[in-house]
């Protein structure tokens, strides 16, 4: 039996090399697979999805990625206009999404909603986005890309650069990097550092420099993983404008890296990286969105086939 | 050729014993199958739904049991992004809905809508939910969980405790249940009782009483039907927090039921019951749930197949 | 090699006889396959749409057409709660559903959108209505359904009455009639005449006469193509009201058309056509909707299908 059969996905920290590398394997058979072979996973399953925050982005991956193995998904996308403005509780509406499914998906803004919601839902529960720091399956697609481009993740220098204080994405990859050798540095303005709460864990796992310069790195690095920057992060306008410039991922900071360095972004992009980037072939972060549709069939292909697939 | 097929499902007063029988058998059926054959009862049909009024759940519900019987559900879910935003005819949407469909699910707000309905669709119209009395389909799962669970709906003693003036779930539960033999007990406040001018028609079929205490009735009962009461209901709030207490149940109430009795609901629930009942035996609400989910898909199997499945 | 195969569709203008032809033949083809048979056409494959503009309408008819030849769809049908309120650029979001789906479906307000998004999309993409002008597929369901309801469209005199200014749907189908020898009738009041922006452009490729009055024409016309006159159009309701009577096509006027003529109407309607015209063997809206239906998913099944089917 493989080991993510029926088994909930809540957290990045709950992944060790092995058990990402056992998902990487089999999201390279997902890419090698026909497309009528690849049907056959899960064909005829169903996922549920109920997103209580919007992410368009997230929800159409995963289902395009249920469609690609055979699959079928319904649920909420917008939890507005559901049985939840009515007062139900999120327990209540997990339980009937687990009834309509065979396995759930769950985006939810409060930390700790999807370890809370598995243990509810009698079908196995993917956290699609929960809280302030977790996003497994973004991070195990922001892997697998950095694998997949660089043909390794140990030894590589890698700088994230943004807003590192907001958005559950940074985290959950740095956990995640925190399974392998790597070089950390984190770029972002003073007011945008990384969650001094956060920290502690993070170092536990993983060794990493902090600076408001990327200047300081950017020759060096062999991967750059670039988030959005939101006006709204700051407490001044004036402050934001000052930042802002510093923080645009263009040509002439790409001239400035190494040749095979790599660019990465969870999108939805901004301006953060300028379009003139994207036609370069350092440029790979519409891979990485694609390599996100084969990493979440693979996992749910797993968890929904006792043996594996 | 099975009696349902093509036919509209309007109204459960169009429903005798023997009619629900077939329903009942023909949902044992489809939980027996194993999923691959049960795909191929509807495979490739298509369902297309049309709310009008907002109803998550039993739109999730139909388009899961869709799914488990391997056809595919499209539709409007929320009637105010649609072309009757810019005036079309309830006729015109059915018309063109039914070019893109097999069957026809509708939800809508007024009474005699389906059967309206039903006379312009080229194609069998099923009515989830429409006016004050009739919602079909969830009659039919009430009944077929009640059978399930208890083994017999004749010689029952049910109690019906709520909201009993708006909510077409119990009227429709009510005229269903005019075809057995059943000892019916309707415990409500005194704002909140059963509406007069159903009164005639509901008495034709079935026997009732009607009290505000539970009290009276709580150790006799077979079958407790709980429904929500709003707070938006009451002229003024000062009356709804006075019965409110009254009118939730709790393992204190649970305690003086029989022991072989059963609790359920239509859900949503917001408190009529305290969450420590859901773990008792019971509680078969969430079993409810379920059973909508294959009533449904063995309704929609009949109206598609000439020769039943 | 089928000609469509992995191509976009784009503008009207880029067909001409033999290619709607082409069309016209597979669309017959589907309606003539039995229902197993046309699902293996586009078996597995997703259609991904994007809808810039809300059309209920449009987008179900491109669902229902995949769902048919055995596809499925995915996308945003609302783009208000999508990624780009975040600010994304049209052509990321473009890049992203490519990677999600086989074909594309874009519906979106600007000239040119389309064209734009061809060019960054990675799949084909099929133009589901853009700008002022361009509203492809509906012109060739229009197009389908002289041919088929006429069994030709040489020769005809067909008459365009209601709000010529507005609305793509007419350019459209002026453009696509400019491949055949027919006899056009522009009817509309003074301030809702074609734009004369475009008239240059459609005169080089089709001959029309314009009038305000349908009477000049009724009795010659083989086919009425009626459109929608909206209140809001009008600097002010008095002309509303003064034109509004004149350009609704009820019995009187169906009555002074000749026996075999059919009437069409692009759909949704509020009140330009009578309920009571809906009876008549000259009505073909509705059956103009169905052949939509199979004309996308015969230009679906060409352009996903090499050697077509």
């Amino acid at each position: 039996m493989n080991e993510f059969y029926q088994k909930d996905i809540i957290s990045i920290k709950d992944f060790n090399k092995e058990k990402l590398e056992k998902i990487f394997t089999s999201t390279d058979k997902i890419i090698q697979l026909n497309s009528t072979d690849r049907r056959e996973i899960c064909k005829g399953k169903t996922l549920g999805y109920l997103f209580y925050e919007p992410s368009t982005r997230t929800r159409l991956s995963f289902e395009s990625a249920m469609a690609s193995i055979g699959g079928n998904s319904l649920g909420i996308s917008d939890i507005s206009s559901s049985s939840t403005q009515k007062g139900e509780s999120l327990a209540d509406t997990i339980r009937i999404m687990s009834i309509y499914s065979d396995a759930l998906v769950l985006r939810h803004p409060l930390d700790g909603s999807s370890r809370f919601a598995s243990e509810i839902s009698e079908k196995p529960l993917v956290n699609a986005g929960s809280g302030t720091e977790e996003h497994p399956t973004q991070a195990i697609q922001d892997l697998f890309t950095i694998k997949k481009e660089k043909k390794k993740i140990d030894g590589l220098k890698i700088g994230i650069i943004g807003d590192l204080k907001y958005g559950r994405t940074v985290y959950s990859l740095l956990y995640g990097l925190g399974n392998y050798d790597v070089d950390v540095r984190l770029i972002s303005p003073e007011s945008l550092r990384i969650r001094s709460d956060s920290t502690y864990e993070i170092k536990k796992r993983l060794d990493f420099t902090e600076s408001p310069h990327i200047e300081d790195h950017i020759d060096e690095l062999d991967v750059l993983y670039v988030t959005r920057i939101q006006k709204e992060r700051f407490p001044d306008e004036e402050e934001y404008l000052k930042v802002k410039g510093s923080y645009v991922v263009g040509l002439d900071l790409l001239n400035q890296m190494k040749d095979d360095s790599i660019i990465l972004h969870p999108l939805p992009r901004i301006d953060e990286i300028t379009a003139d980037v994207d036609k370069t072939k350092n440029a790979k972060y519409f891979e990485q969105a694609e390599y996100g549709k084969y990493t979440r069939a693979a996992l749910l292909g797993l968890i929904l086939n006792k043996n594996g697939f």
